[in-house]
């Protein structure tokens, strides 16, 4: 089974990263850019079959590793 | 209108940031995991009503900017 997990930055928290691709696209001539911001993104392939048990299973993952949940925050799909 | 991004390395290029997460969640007692990958995210923000040109434009910045068509894949989708 698999699963995709987005993370990203908390609404206030400062995003430089995104601060940066955002002054170059507007160097480039993008006139109409409100925002970017940008996050992480996985791919996660499980050997299990239970879609209940494997989210949960990503969703501890995120907890204990991928997100740092004071600043950001994950959403989990299903692939898969 | 708003979009987002997920910028993925093509399958056959070695993900090393991945194979690092993916050992440690194996070390922290994962058992079943069969791979993972990385990848980056962008939440982009346009003032543009035209959804077709909105990801027109969405796609020349992943091609001129945001991701490496040598090595990467991107994906669009409208969020709003």
């Amino acid at each position: 089974m698999k699963f995709s997990v987005t993370v990203t930055l908390k609404k206030d928290v400062l995003d430089p990263q995104g601060k940066v691709v955002g002054q170059t696209l507007k160097n480039m001539g993008v006139k109409n850019l409100n925002q970017i911001r940008q996050g992480k993104f996985f791919e996660i392939d499980l050997s299990e079959e239970n879609s209940t048990k494997g989210k949960n299973q990503v969703k501890e993952m995120c907890e204990k590793l991928l997100a740092n949940q004071i600043i950001e925050d994950f959403k989990i799909k299903i692939t898969e």
